[in-house]
């Protein structure tokens, strides 16, 4: 017996475990994929790894899986935030998937002077994220913060938590040197709207003890560019690649 | 004067050069954009830089602009091409995107025994090409090639070009050794389809002499995702980065 279907769960997995499911996955499940009664569906919920579980009962609001073996362990990404500010609703979506691809740990979009809106749907984007970790074979999801002002999010800064920044106007790249010094230490990646930061904000970030400039070449990239480049790096230099 | 709109014209660009524009063309510039004559534009047509040019005559069907000075060289990407599969619609779009701003000379879709689509819209995708050169401030514009059988485009491979192809089922990056003896080689990237590449297909692209494996993480990546990345690190250890 072998999953197709990966599909990720709030609830406990383990040997023997059932599972309920609620009235979306039941209808994802036995509507829209035709599952049946017998069925092999791969579950993971962030937590206990990846379950092979078969499907006991499929009803039309409703229905349960049982576990039966254990097909991956947990594995947890780096400790690797990606900041980032939301642009329009396309490519915001994009951003959360593919930090959930490229395996950040937690997600938090950050409102910057320059940044377009001043709201996100955080559920949508946390739903973006599960999607991603379903797809991409991952046992994790990263969570999706709020939106919060970037100088708050400074302000609060934690002391041991190094910070990649991406400067259009810089060129260099520290990581390369900061992998020798800073290799297992958190980490934290931010990417600029599609406006750059304001001549305020770039000061106040280079002002940082823990951050570190890093050039992403000589064009200028979206911003959902950017972020899938400036984690290619630091995955290669600092993480699990 | 300094513009805000940058555009393509197929035109020679150079001092005092009128430059004709067609119906789309005035359309966009003075129906959406609402330039009026006198108005900056800044125009590149991937051979002579970049120019800013002034607005001489305004009309519903056409206009001409007149070329003041250069503002950019022109500026050539590395002699690197992208191959990939294409996918579905919106994805096939992103990685022609992705491709020009990373910065690819050229983007090749090729058809492998598990890419679904039999066709693309070439035209499209080079008018993509040619929209994310407008916005990323490059001077260069990458030819969009025809679909091509991968083996047929194996059977024609130019000896000299390099090839990183990015295998799911490898680890380990073979391209920070390929950097200190093909540093100035023309290379391509090989991104395969969501399905993964044949057993067959594997074989003949590992047999290849001028192929280099480069793993792209634990995760599973989207093509449109593996794209950057693979671009990422070619640009890094090879290219213009």
């Amino acid at each position: 017996m072998s999953a197709k279907i990966r599909l990720y769960v709030e609830h406990p997995l383990g040997a023997g475990q059932t599972v309920p499911l609620d009235r979306d996955q039941a209808h994802y499940l036995f509507g829209v994929m035709r599952l049946a009664a017998g069925a092999a569906v791969a579950l993971f919920n962030g937590k206990d790894g990846e379950w092979l579980a078969e499907v006991a009962e499929a009803g039309k609001r409703g229905g349960t899986l049982v576990c039966q073996e254990q097909t991956k362990p947990l594995q947890l990404p780096p400790d690797l935030w990606l900041m980032f500010a939301p642009i329009k609703k396309a490519r915001t979506d994009f951003i959360v998937e593919k930090a959930a691809e490229m395996g950040a740990a937690r997600i938090l979009p950050v409102q910057t002077e320059f940044t377009n809106s001043e709201r996100i749907r955080q559920d949508r984007l946390q739903a973006h994220a599960v999607e991603a970790a379903e797809q991409c074979g991952g046992t994790y999801v990263p969570e999706v913060a709020d939106l919060q002002k970037l100088p708050r999010v400074l302000d609060q800064w934690p002391a041991g938590r190094q910070l990649m920044f991406c400067d259009e106007a810089e060129v260099g790249n520290a990581l390369q040197l900061a992998a020798q010094t800073q290799k297992d230490a958190p980490w934290a990646i931010l990417i600029g709207p599609e406006g750059g930061f304001s001549e305020a904000e770039r000061k106040r970030l280079h002002a940082l003890p823990q951050s570190h400039v890093v050039s992403l070449g000589p064009r200028i990239l979206r911003a959902d560019t950017a972020a899938v480049a400036a984690m290619t790096l630091w995955q290669q230099a600092l993480g699990d690649w």
